[in-house]
């Protein structure tokens, strides 16, 4: 059976580190549902961009996902670490060793749901403070300890994307993806 | 004044070309205007992420943009080669001398207008034998010549979104945003 990804979209989002996952993940045959942590209404991203969340959160709870991802983007940051539903799917998704990726300052969505202690991430530069009394800290643009996936920006956002297409599929498969989008990518 | 953009959106256009530029020339204070070619319904990109545009792009023709971009994705390129406003808003954009770029596929919708017979571009790879009669064929990431600005693919989206924030703005404001996107860019 193909694998799954649920995006989770709230106002103020990086819409290029969203976009880009969603992007690379569906050209490898990921089913990707976005869906909106305030509901179905569309989401003004940080620079503007508005997306439409395919489905509202409250809807896919209780639906196991392959793969959550967390976007980056202040406000994104802290809608996700304030909503009891991303809270509470998190938990399951950790519980049950399945994928967590986030990116940027979405890592410190993470922390305030207490996810995964310990764990080494990366982040966006400036977030480093608020994460490496928690996590163990690292300026790396990729951090894979076991199911949390942890990367820095917009600038790696579509680096993360493969690395999450190979995890979810194979190697073979994300590179093919790379080369359709013209990334160059060592598989 | 602050320098406008507007940018061309069909359904099918490839979301991260979309998204990649609306991103970086926000950051560069360049006031982004999103145009849905078939009015404002959201619009269902190629690899399935909704964008909603800011306006329909019948409401703002006669405005004077300091740049129209036209993102990929083959059915939003056939869309935009289809229509008579883009024709028209392409056409008045050449005459004036003002800024249009396309990437991936959408340099055919430039040539199905009519716009700048000869002029140096590149392309998505595939789409070279529609373009190498008409056009001066480049297999450069980026070409600029003149005010016709065209580069290859979603690989190549983000260091073209930093060309045209340059070509808005100047060489140190587009170094600022890629810094603040951890992408590396020598300006």
């Amino acid at each position: 059976m193909g694998k799954t990804a649920l995006v989770l979209l709230a106002g103020g989002a990086e819409e290029l580190e969203t976009v880009s996952v969603i992007d690379i993940l569906a050209r490898a045959k990921v089913k990707v549902v976005v869906a909106g942590v305030a509901g179905t209404s569309v989401v003004t991203c940080s620079r503007g961009a508005k997306i439409q969340p395919d489905v509202a959160l409250a809807d896919v709870m209780g639906t196991a996902f392959d793969l959550v991802y967390l976007p980056g983007g202040l406000d994104g940051m802290h809608a996700l670490a304030n909503s009891a539903d991303v809270g509470k799917l998190l938990k399951d998704q950790h519980e049950n060793k399945r994928l967590i990726a986030a990116i940027c300052a979405a890592p410190c969505a993470l922390k305030t749901h207490g996810i995964s202690k310990g764990a080494k991430v990366t982040s966006y530069p400036s977030m480093k403070d608020q994460l490496h009394s928690f996590y163990k800290y690292t300026e790396e643009d990729i951090v894979v300890d076991g199911h949390i996936l942890t990367s820095r920006g917009p600038g790696t956002a579509s680096m993360f994307g493969l690395k999450l297409a190979e995890m979810l599929t194979d190697r073979a498969t994300a590179k093919a993806v790379a080369d359709s989008m013209l990334i160059p990518y060592s598989a």
